[in-house]
């Protein structure tokens, strides 16, 4: 593990809280280690920092009390919804209460004619387009994990489909949040756009909880699209391959989703899903639209790969060849891990200008071999953003440094380009020293208003500032 | 003129910074009166608060030197794009320093493989649009006045395309801006997503220069669609209009344009653009696509509005009658205003769900009329937002009092409907009652951000908060 820094613990705060809440939640409050150790959980390689206890409202109002108690005390609150973040976001470097936010998982309302529903925290992505279905809608944010809507939205998430439906930040119309000081606030309504004030529902978006506990969402929701097809193609090189895809986010094609994998993560994806795709660099697209429109696109792609050497060109509008594919890339974790067993993956998230992406994503590749690192890459590339996934022996001290730095490197490299070291992870533990060389003084605002909204740094600390 | 408050002046500081102005800029700081008066413009009914003096400054060096002046001697520094706002928002309560970003106005940089440009806050919508058309790129965001895209950026404006590319919050990828502290800061950069700690871009946009001076943007463009077309079509109600709005938003069809003219505004279209529109309730549209996407999505829409009583459905590619008719559609407030001669126009912005649009608009027209008030409505429909135009004499205090009611009775309505009192105009001056009440404790929040950039409350002061 890399060691993740602790903060000084108000143990007598702590110890008072936990008595408090005990007597109000019973078995709703839990102390065992077990429970506790599963809330500090990371998928990356930063240290568990395990809370003192976790406590499971079944509403806004209890939530409100929990971070009451905890403001009178200055306990650290740290707000939890399915603890698949990657950079340490559900870590308790000082201690403190963890709400864990699962069992607030109703979907309020659904509102068909206004494309849009209301739903607590505590909802999956995956339920709520189960919920969906039968309406004929659907929420279009994807991350890998089927992560809580509270979650997403406090960490910024997308995943595949971000390159036409946006990411959190564009499918949130208002939030509910308890503040730091406990106070109930909505920061909008059901509107499509206002100009209302300071638009506190994207402050709350990708604040990783250090603002406020999301206890209420309302999200916009799309129609699914009359038809869906899929395609893929192969290139010669990782350099063929982001070029066609600049080239079709150029010529205004609106791909519902372009994936790049490179030729190590189509070996891992034949390994894992038992496919049999050529192993080279791979681009797998999506296409919404009417009939004639999804086809069009699908046409339009194909000539353009044929531009930069793409062979195996195959578009297909059946649901069962489209679900295998994309069952295949969201299982590109596992199967990643699955070509060194026994090895972590170290998740990088770099986002780029697009026209420098071919570049970016190559020096990766040989900075990574340079290092002698297993890293295969793969990328929601219509927006400029790709994942290496570094599998390292963690037991291996020389190794584990090298790693180190290959992100560090890569994360710098792409602030160089004009990018961003988090296209949708974010900040939390790991990623503090990028965002300074990344935003330099603004920084020290986002501090301010930390300060500004919690005064005592109750509100997950030791994440972002 | 509607009286607005006046805040305590700091008449020493303002002296002193006027004299070391003087010495540093000359004769680009004014102080004659009609340059004062002119920058306290406001095109609604909220009284002129001139500032003390107009900066002229050319780079985000010299906003940085006028903004860390005022700060030595808390004195107000408001930012001033096109003046075109609605709120009064360029108004001085407190007296102050104007900065005037117009000549600020350079293109900085156009990068076409990534579809954004760096752009200065001076440069108009159509000076951008004008400079981009060789490029086959352009800038959806239209407000209707030609306004500077600081001032759109600093008032989240929107305008008829946004139901389908968002607002300036969904087009802005970054900005610079000097802070209340006279510190230059960058809050992103050019990748297309981030996660990278609080959202300060969007803190900026729509903050009305009360948080920072925007200095510089870099914003996301579009390729010019292969084809667009638009078409119109008349309804026996306003209602029926809303409910093929709605039908057609509930489709899926990626309108890029769907406006609603009510029969007072066809009437004043018909006088002022020389045109021959059936004097009922009016959807236009305009349609982006591919040549046969652009077409499907005409005839759907053309089958939507026959459900709901739509007559004289006009559809056309011709670049020629497009542009008229949407000519006419942004000269709209003009042709507003002759409908009675020396009236002034009162511009409301509510915004709400769609399911409520018509409900809400046949609501306002019902209590119009029964306040015995002139008021056509223009209105985004595909977003829910539309305008009243009050048309009022404002020598007749009882008529000033009625218009009154009505805007205040109207933003109500629309908050009592989960909407908003204002979709793109702002909050500026004239709508900070409304605030409250829509957003009641979240204000506070916005207060306390507020302290914490600008402590001395030099920028822009009085406005949101």
């Amino acid at each position: 593990m890399v060691e993740a820094t602790a903060l000084a613990r108000n143990a007598a705060g702590i110890e008072t809280v936990i008595s408090v809440l005990k007597q109000r939640f019973g078995d709703r409050l839990q102390t065992g280690a077990s429970v506790r150790e599963q809330h500090g959980h990371t998928t990356t390689w930063i240290e568990n920092q395990s809370p003192d206890a976790v406590v499971f409202p079944h509403s806004t109002e209890e939530v409100s009390e929990v971070v009451k108690i905890c403001a009178v005390h200055k306990v650290p609150v740290i707000p939890f919804g399915t603890g698949t973040s990657l950079e340490g976001h559900v870590n308790a470097p000082a201690g403190g209460i963890c709400i864990d936010l699962g069992h607030m998982n109703k979907v309020l309302a659904v509102h068909e004619g206004d494309l849009d529903c209301v739903v607590q925290p505590g909802v999956t992505r995956e339920e709520l387009n189960t919920y969906l279905r039968d309406k004929g809608l659907f929420f279009p944010i994807d991350p890998g994990a089927n992560a809580s809507l509270g979650g997403m939205a406090a960490t910024r998430a997308s995943g595949t489909n971000a390159v036409r439906y946006g990411t959190m930040k564009d499918n949130v119309l208002s939030l509910e949040a308890v503040m730091p000081d406990g106070r109930v606030i909505r920061t909008g309504h059901r509107a499509k756009k206002s100009s209302a004030g300071y638009d506190l529902t994207r402050l709350l978006i990708g604040a990783e909880g250090t603002l406020g506990v999301i206890t209420e969402l309302t999200l916009r929701l799309q129609g699914i699209p009359e038809a869906v097809s899929s395609a893929r193609c192969s290139f010669p090189s990782v350099d063929d391959a982001c070029q066609a895809v600049m080239a079709t986010i150029q010529f205004g094609i609106p791909v519902a989703r372009i994936e790049l994998l490179d030729t190590l993560s189509v070996q891992a994806a034949n390994a894992y899903s038992g496919l049999d795709l050529p192993e080279t660099p791979l681009l797998l697209l999506e296409f919404h639209g009417s009939e004639t429109g999804a086809a069009e696109q699908s046409e339009t792609f194909g000539e353009i790969a044929d531009e930069f050497g793409g062979s195996g060109f195959v578009a297909t509008a059946s649901t069962e060849e489209r679900s295998k594919l994309w069952q295949a890339r969201h299982d590109m974790y596992w199967a990643s891990l699955q070509l060194r067993p026994g090895a972590r993956g170290i998740s990088t998230d770099v986002c780029v200008p697009i026209s420098r992406l071919a570049e970016c994503v190559t020096q990766a590749q040989d900075k990574a071999a340079e290092l002698n690192l297993l890293a295969p890459v793969v990328g929601h590339v219509g927006d400029g953003n790709f994942h290496t996934l570094v599998l390292i022996d963690m037991g291996v001290p020389d190794e584990v440094a090298r790693a180190e730095e290959f992100v560090g490197w890569l994360n710098d490299t792409a602030i160089s380009m004009e990018g961003t070291c988090t296209g949708e992870h974010g900040i939390g533990q790991g990623k503090k020293p990028y965002l300074i060389r990344e935003l330099g003084a603004a920084t020290q605002y986002m501090a301010a208003i930390k300060t500004a909204l919690d005064p005592d740094n109750i509100m997950n600390p030791g994440k972002i500032v």
